[in-house]
């Protein structure tokens, strides 16, 4: 998968900002290929790009149609296809990260076959995969592990790349979620790998590197959440990371849509993290923690921070509010 | 997926009675469905059961042909497809857990529509499955787990639920892999299922039940296999087990396929085990251990179960040499 840059990011008619959060990550993380943004009408989300439509953007040399936008339930609206039709007859691939595939639609897949297009349905692996094989590869990994889903292990696996490439080492960003895929231009979905290949399309996805490169894997899901774990121990197995980081939430009273299952403890979290890896990387560590405290007011976010560093005696940040700097300076 | 008894168990050209092993699994745990086998010219492999063309299967009353025999790369062999397609032709379903799919042999396909029979590929789940909830579900589950892969867990899973029913014991195997569902007529292979499903498959396969029911649930690879251990962490929570039996092979120098990976220790085994299960079920707990002696001497043997027995305080038994009922002595 090689999705083709710049894109034009189409909102469709998000009903509100967070509706086109997977736009908003390209803008965030990949700027240079962001070229425009195309809404419909009703569309309530706004990225703060030039508003182009399909002949615009194509004059601007926009190469990819990207749907940044999930409605419920993950489908292709019917009011989307006229437009992703437009995209196709003038010249563009088209990629998203929707449940629904494109390739599904049949006047879409019509259209590609017949133009020679790309559809990207990124949540949907192409590739045949190995099973992982647990041999060690050259090259340095970092992965963010969480104690929940949802606490910001794609941002923090982004600012930790930005980071490094701005202190001019060599690293790559790999993504294992639809957004990550679409900010990133390539990657594998995990959690739609048939469940015997997890490690070994983890181990596909970070190649064998220079011994000066980092790869900084995008993590997923969390030991303790129980519809996902076992995503997470591939992941784990197949990324064999060097350098780990626990990202946590720290308002959030229990797992992600399950009221039952309350969030881990830091620690023990990170005990389990550390155990499984050491199947495929005995000298894996934490070289410190990122916190997501978004929902804290600024001096309770402080207190925060500093107060799990002293407990934990591990470097603890929050990648948006302080900046990833201090956790660099451990991997390095 | 309902596959209808009696079965006919094709061997086709086994090369050898090994490559026969789902039939001889199916012919061991299910003898009344195995109402006869077919050989073609040059199959080494014989189960004893009585040699039947497809019309005398049909008169006999076999609902199903069932290919019991695995070829290298799991293909369906051009030399079947004649004897396939009348089986159809004279009112069977065909059942098959090789990789390729029966489905996607076009005459066959063609057949079994036009026929309207069935062609179950037992090895690619059809049910579309909700993600885990680890919500706790009535009645009791058995779960057996290894040191590495191919170590005894179906054949132990069987050799209880078989126990169970003689002492009147509600129980059900609930199968997880191709060779169970065949022996089963029913169940989920875990490893092909989507990754984000694995745990919700398993809950699916295993529902709520009688307080004094036990499910005996298929286990599949180990914690301590790099390629699989995320398939054996899903399949953990979504069983949910109130009891657990390790499943050992104590000649085996390394894990499966990887000759990089020790065998596990078998008390960090179920350490690790036990870490895993009590997100969904903190009452989880080893009743014994069921080693696969069979590459021992009898005496040998012998010494290694009570030698196991009494530096691990769990009974521990081999399935075959010694049977499973010390085992379940220990589940009531």
């Amino acid at each position: 998968m090689n999705i083709q840059t710049p894109y034009l990011l189409f909102l469709g008619d998000a009903p509100d900002p967070l509706a086109a959060k997977v736009a908003r990550g390209i803008c965030d993380w990949r700027p240079e290929s962001a070229i425009g943004q195309l809404r419909l009408q009703g569309c309530n989300a706004d990225l703060g790009l030039r508003d182009m439509d399909i002949a615009q953007a194509v004059a601007a040399g926009a190469k990819t149609l990207v749907v940044g936008v999930a409605n419920r339930g993950g489908v292709i609206a019917d009011g989307w296809i006229e437009i992703l039709r437009e995209a196709l007859a003038q010249g563009m691939d088209i990629a998203a990260g929707l449940h629904n595939r494109l390739a599904d639609v049949p006047t879409l897949k019509a259209d590609a076959d017949r133009l020679g297009r790309q559809l990207f349905d990124v949540r949907h692996p192409s590739t045949a995969f190995d099973v992982g094989s647990g041999a060690k590869r050259g090259g340095k990994r970092l992965l963010p592990v969480g104690t929940d889903c949802s606490c910001g292990k794609m941002y923090t696996a982004l600012a930790i790349e930005k980071a490094l490439r701005a202190r001019g080492i060599k690293a790559d960003f790999r993504a294992t979620g639809q957004t990550g895929i679409l900010v990133a231009g390539g990657g594998v979905c995990v959690d739609a790998v048939v469940a015997d290949f997890i490690s070994g399309a983890v181990e596909w996805l970070s190649p064998d590197n220079d011994d000066d490169h980092w790869d900084v894997v995008e993590g997923q899901g969390s030991l303790f959440h129980p519809s996902f774990a076992g995503v997470t121990t591939g992941l784990i197995h197949g990324a064999q990371p060097d350098a780990l980081v626990l990202c946590h939430e720290p308002t959030r009273t229990h797992m992600r849509g399950l009221p039952d299952f309350p969030v881990p403890d830091m620690q023990a979290c990170m005990d389990a993290v550390l155990r499984v890896a050491d199947l495929t990387n005995p000298n894996a560590r934490f070289v410190g923690i990122a916190v997501d405290t978004s929902k804290l007011a600024e001096q309770q976010a402080l207190d925060y921070l500093q107060q799990t560093e002293q407990s934990l005696g591990l470097v603890t940040v929050d990648p948006v509010r302080t900046g990833v700097e201090r956790l660099v300076d451990q991997m390095i």
